[in-house]
């Protein structure tokens, strides 16, 4: 098998876009693609299939060279979590390429993961709207997780849940059940109110009611930052909820005496609050995880999940031409 | 003014029923009519017209007798926060019935207070789904309020926030997060599920998803009443914050100094092991506070501020002609 020849692709199918790339054997990217969301629990089978079938195909036609091959397709789809739907995909990819070549759908979590470890065994942490943590080791597929239930019955140390706390702590100050904090200050202005009573209609008649109470975690994070102690004590529930998320996980599965690299994503680690005081517990509380960002987006985690699979070292050389390759193209992702 | 010629009308519109009953000036009722919800928030208005018009002159055209007059129409209902509500309903009133007679617009938790004070100043603290704690002085017309922010920013110590607190902890077993509970098998004895990650279709997919997590509250009370630490700490922590939602209401307007009757009503309460509770921990810090369950339905607590509107003393002879009125037209609400 001449790897130059090879290609792989990787997709990335999130919530609000979808990303695909294809490379060859050696870590050499030829071309992305960009689309509309793909995720299969907010939009009809028709449309995801749609968008995966346009982003696939243009980064087949425009990668490829003459003669090369298709070796193996990794997708990480949000909302991929029943086995019925990636049998689904798989059914639709066998029509749709060459076959006898491997496609595999797995959570965009391991993508995510996997940009941050270079397809290493690891765990990833993640905080956005809502929070999970996840395990997974591309060798064996062995996979687990710990949170993630949602807005409702989840999310523990999510934006959801900081902003929640926020928003509770001020209509208390405005009950007189709690004290002052800032966080009320910051609140009205951000989203032009005269007082607190004006949440119910505001946040209840919202169509994302999720999304706005995530927002007001941008009120909680800047009090804190200034000092307030209401926003002070939710912050650092947050943080001690999500250590608790990669503590249980670290116990899980037959790794446990492994120290894996720990990749941390979603929009709360762009807080550079958050994320300086979230490496501090962690330092304490979770010796031996050294918490990574990810230099590279997801999408590449499942080019190199993909390399994974047809047991590609991702050698030095590899990572070389990989990062080379990667900051041609994603002038591309910008527009 | 000869009372036994007056008329008074009391009305309680719920968000599943509305009650209404007629009377005269000495406690004596002589009509009740049902209808469907009167809810001003969850109806369209011209349905929640059509309610309150067949409601009311159903007890008008048969409550009343020969030459007797309107005087008063108390109103409590649910959903009639804004001065907008109350205004549309009062505009409405003076073309359906006689004029000149006052027609007064509260919320309902106020008439299931009066049901309890016989009219009196008091607090009235509602736990059901959703909770809340109020005030108000019949007299004054003075009302405070504490708590209520709904599912998501409040109604802390509800149904729904025990039942949310249940299913959390459910979770954190499954993960591997949280200690053993016996809410556990009780919840999937219930909804007749096999684990507990069955829960997220369940709940997320579900139109009634509020209704849905407080029905897990009666899982929760099980489980505490037969010794379960995770469940008593949930029980005690919602009982806190209900004691709270009062004792910061007690502080609230100018009758500080004294001790207003508690009424308590809602669903939770129901549960012997939960108001035995309640009034164990509301002895020790609610001192002076002896919390009462209404004898009388909301609708009754409405007729009976109606009276007050028109400043007649709610007597010891008032209050058995109620009582024995009431007797004889329940039957009629059981059909």
């Amino acid at each position: 098998m001449r790897l130059s020849n090879q290609r792989f692709i990787g997709l990335d199918g999130g919530g609000s876009k979808t990303y695909c790339v294809i490379g060859d054997g050696e870590g050499r990217l030829t071309f992305l693609s960009r689309g509309s969301s793909s995720n299969m629990k907010s939009k009809p089978w028709t449309e995801v299939r749609k968008v995966l079938s346009e982003s696939i195909m243009e980064c087949w036609d425009n990668g490829r060279e003459e003669e090369s091959e298709l070796n193996t397709v990794f997708l990480g789809m949000a909302g991929s979590d029943r086995p019925e739907d990636r049998e689904r995909i798989g059914c639709f990819l066998e029509e749709l390429l060459p076959s006898n070549r491997e496609f595999v759908v797995r959570s965009d979590a391991l993508s995510a993961m996997a940009s941050g470890t270079w397809g290493e065994p690891g765990i990833i942490l993640i905080a956005g709207t809502g929070s999970i943590a996840t395990s997974y080791n591309p060798a064996t597929d062995e996979y687990h997780r710990v949170g993630g239930w949602g807005y409702v019955l989840g999310d523990e140390g999510s934006g959801y849940q900081i902003g929640r706390s926020g928003l509770i702590s001020m209509l208390h100050q405005f009950d007189g059940r709690g004290p002052y904090t800032a966080i009320t200050e910051k609140v009205l202005r951000q989203w032009k109110m005269d007082n607190a009573s004006q949440l119910i209609t505001y946040v209840y008649e919202n169509e994302e009611l999720r999304k706005t109470v995530a927002e007001a975690a941008r009120a909680v994070l800047d009090s804190a930052a200034e000092g307030d102690q209401v926003a002070n004590r939710i912050i650092d529930e947050a943080i001690g909820e999500l250590i608790l998320l990669v503590e249980t996980l670290a116990g899980k599965g037959s790794r446990r005496e492994e120290r894996s690299p720990l990749v941390i994503a979603g929009g709360l680690f762009d807080s550079e609050t958050f994320f300086s005081r979230f490496r501090e517990r962690a330092a304490e509380r979770l010796a031996g995880f050294d918490p990574v960002r990810p230099e590279f987006p997801p999408v590449i985690g499942s080019y190199i999940l993909a390399l994974r699979r047809a047991d590609i070292a991702i050698t030095l050389q590899v990572r070389q031409r990989l990062a080379e390759s990667w900051n041609a193209l994603r002038g591309q992702i910008k527009e």
